[in-house]
């Protein structure tokens, strides 16, 4: 394996989801839900690919679905883009990310990372050749240390990534905190990598784009995918949304990691996109009744719940049942009680920091979370 | 842009499909279908959609494609290998090249490429910080210079990148050759990344897989694709056969470049994989016909064409007409006849190299290919 690879490992959602599948446990780990996503989005891949929409797309996007993104992110920023020049379809956010990366860091700029973050953030930044600047959210509400930030800030940062609403804690960045980054970022020439896979699952207050904030889309990569969204994680439908100068890169690194994504799953995301209103209202209603369910059985069963406002995870202290630590809370979790839940360490570049925390999902059907509440009841 | 991709352009095979749809020429480029793959492929896709199989598929595959290219790589190569050990899925091969090059290639590594050259291979090794050292293949048969060769491989280098057969050229090697390279491999302790994703569309001799040859398979990272051999490019499905060190380079590099793949492709290219022998019988003499079609007329036209022995592209000189270069017949072509094709000069590092030949394909239908040779013999 290739030095910048070397410190990584399986990462833990493939793991935890394999571990799921050995021990029989129930999977709140990995966040992809056990329902399917809306027939009406089926409907149109199968329509694709007996119309025949089967050979290569072109490299940046099917037309239509680049217009198709670019009136979606007409009607949640109210920026008008060039769907030509100013949006890249990608195989997942995932890739997304890499192509921002490999794209537009050089070797030796540094980006600034809020922990704990997702683990493909720290592992593409390494393939880049990029040092990596880790600033830590802290419980009980994750807030972000402004502070520290704008010490953290020096001549050679390229970047700051945000996740919001944010993947482990549920934390979604207040207006505030992102108009503050905002002018740090203005008065210091610095990128914002927003990574917004979780903006329509925005429970208790709007979810803000950095992009639409004053001065701020010039300098702003905004990443998204289709799978959080309907409920379709494994169609692997993404896309970067970012001014031509910035695009340009992304492409660039989208060409060669990549070239081109599924053609006929792309035109579905079409249709999808069109969706009326209403199917985002009905799915965030039914997230919220499934957060009520998962949050008030993991108090139930003794858990410090921290209040998530976005995502479909939630993030629980798990020390009241005294287990050295959360790798060691999680084994005994799926091998004593059957159910899967994500240990945090890794979404620290200190692992220490994660110790006592782990996630859950809600991204399951109602009796699923109730039964994982009543082993955990039972068993705990 | 970051500087690892400054150097790069639009590809060349987007550029030129672009320019077809603009000026309404027929596009002999870029290397897709006019026609659609296989029903029974098809109907297997619009099932897994059907079933939910819709969420995120396991990192390194869906087990049951895990095992049927583990099932076909036997029927292939003889050799019998650990479907969860040796085998990675990947969205298309392009990045399975970048997984392999990420996720095993050092910065200052020396790779060697056979130039002309398929343009992710520089741009990915560019990405991995590789020195690249090119041997430039020469018509008439673009054979191998041996001698060459082994003054090219030092210290450093780790790898040699074969695509056999190869594009644009329609080169396969010979035994002969690749005997010759294994046993400098061995000697040097260098590892072979082979490019097979024409490997049934071989016409004029056997394919010959690196891996198959005594004490290769150790150290070879075997790559291929549903795209060419299924007639559908736009699906992207890709994958990686390497023994299990390799394989883990591969892997970590390709968890943070997509994750994972299209869950319901895959399910869909399990049962593609599982095709009668009959099945790619027909698709090869479909295609010769196709070739003897384009070749002859090609002939009649007036180009030098050089032999082709595989994939779906032939090389000719396009030297008779009396353009300039490469770049400047093709843009003559696609304005005054209305006909795309490929120029070859972007597939060298010395674009020099490319200047005297162009690229056809004949993956088109009859009609297509000879209504662009009428009007190459009408216009030229
Ligand atoms: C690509 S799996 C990781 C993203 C996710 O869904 C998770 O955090 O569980
Ligand atoms: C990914 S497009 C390039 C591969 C191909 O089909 C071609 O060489 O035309």
């Amino acid at each position: 394996v290739a030095k910048r690879l070397e410190k990584f490992k399986t990462t833990i959602f493939t793991q935890m989801s394999m571990l799921a599948i050995k021990h029989g446990a129930i999977n709140l780990g990995q966040g992809f839900p056990n329902f399917d996503g809306p027939d009406f989005v089926k409907e149109a891949a199968i329509q694709a690919i007996k119309d025949g929409k089967n050979q290569y797309a072109r490299g940046y996007g099917v037309p239509d679905f680049n217009n198709a993104l670019a009136a979606r992110f007409k009607k949640d920023t109210g920026l008008v883009i060039d769907p030509e020049k100013e949006v890249t379809v990608t195989s997942g956010c995932t890739e997304a990310i890499a192509a921002t990366m490999l794209g537009l860091i050089n070797p030796g700029d540094e980006v600034i990372l809020f922990a704990p973050f997702y683990d493909s953030y720290e592992a593409t930044l390494s393939m880049a050749g990029a040092k990596i600047k880790c600033i830590t959210l802290r419980p009980p509400d994750f807030a972000v240390p402004i502070d520290e930030l704008k010490s953290a800030i020096l001549k050679n940062t390229r970047a700051i990534l945000i996740n919001t609403p944010h993947n482990p804690t549920g934390k979604m960045f207040t207006s505030e905190e992102l108009n503050t980054i905002a002018s740090l970022c203005i008065e210091n020439d610095v990128l914002v990598f927003m990574d917004e896979v979780y903006d329509k699952l925005a429970f208790e207050m709007d979810h803000i784009s950095m992009a639409s904030l004053p001065g701020m889309y010039e300098r702003t990569v905004t990443m998204n995918s289709l799978g959080k969204t309907f409920s379709l994680t494994g169609w692997k439908i993404g896309w970067a949304i970012a001014p031509p100068h910035l695009t340009w890169g992304v492409r660039q690194a989208h060409s060669f990691l990549t070239f081109a994504t599924s053609t006929p799953m792309q035109w579905a995301a079409t249709v999808a996109l069109r969706a009326p209103d209403s199917y985002f209202e009905e799915l965030k209603r039914d997230y919220m009744a499934k957060k009520a369910i998962l949050v008030q059985g993991l108090k139930d069963v003794g858990f410090k719940v921290f209040p998530s406002s976005g995502t479909y995870f939630v993030v629980v202290d798990h020390t009241p049942f005294g287990l050295e630590n959360d790798i060691a809370f999680c084994e005994y979790l799926i091998k004593e009680v059957g159910v899967v839940a994500i240990p945090t360490s890794v979404f620290y570049l200190n692992p220490e920091d994660g110790k006592n925390l782990v996630r859950f999902t809600f991204c399951k059907d109602e009796e699923t979370l109730r039964s994982a509440v009543e082993r955990m009841k039972e068993k705990l």
